[in-house]
């Protein structure tokens, strides 16, 4: 990819795009929670469909989504297509560059998690993203995960 | 300035970022309205004032406005500034590529209005960023003009 490419990309990532760590609640998971990390990017359904299927081309991850409130998203989820997309606007990013770093970190720690504690430090490291990114919706904490984690005894002493 | 920070405003400018032209109503103008072009940049203040800060002596020109609801603009509304701004984002901006356009024009066109006649060509130019932008506010469009200048008989035939 061109330079001017990656840092269009992290313009526009800084100025409608978002970059988030969701914990959900799944019993099929061996610790019980899903760990689902995002880069979102944002526009209005008119102006966004083309651009956001050019941007895929490029990006070549990711899906589209149509809201129905008339906001289109174009989400990058996928562990391969997120660590490229975070290298790509990594060197250019200016607003969002604690956020694409802690991304990069919980990347690679994710893959490393063998105990409970591991992912006890994983979650903590999640509910970092709450402070940068100005976060005022509830979500699963590590204190709920620890929760969760020693009402089911994973947690050894 | 560099190619990667004209691609990095183009993608800030495409993401939270607009380009456009208000009439006002004013009678100590020749033709009656004031028109004045924008560049504008949105932010919440939190996340943005630093920021701004810096892309304020890159670009070079314009201003910064905290709101009252917790958003900061940077402003771009000379047109020296505006006419340099556009030139460097020109190339590599996506999604207001012609409202870039337009705006080059009509700052253009600006500078040559001779007779009411001009002027109401260029309010015409004018009304065609509603469409592009989407816009639904209600503004002063070229029948408005029209009407004054008529009124004032500023319009020979």
């Amino acid at each position: 990819m061109k330079k001017e490419v990656a840092a269009y990309i992290a313009g526009f990532l800084d100025g409608d795009g978002s970059i988030y760590v969701k914990l959900t609640r799944n019993n099929t998971y061996r610790f019980r929670f899903q760990v689902a990390p995002y880069i979102v990017f944002y526009q209005s359904q008119k102006a966004g469909e083309k651009f956001f299927n050019k941007l895929q081309k490029i990006i070549r991850s990711g899906y589209i989504r149509k809201r129905k409130d008339g906001i289109i998203e174009y989400i990058v989820g996928d562990i391969k297509g997120l660590l490229l997309l975070a290298d790509t606007v990594y060197p250019y990013v200016r607003l969002k560059k604690k956020q694409v770093q802690l991304l990069q970190k919980i990347l690679q720690e994710k893959e490393k998690v063998k105990t409970a504690k591991d992912f006890l430090k994983l979650c903590k490291k999640i509910d970092e993203f709450k402070k940068l990114n100005y976060s005022k919706k509830r979500s699963i904490d590590v204190r709920e995960v620890r929760k969760i984690l020693e009402k089911e005894k994973l947690l050894t002493p």
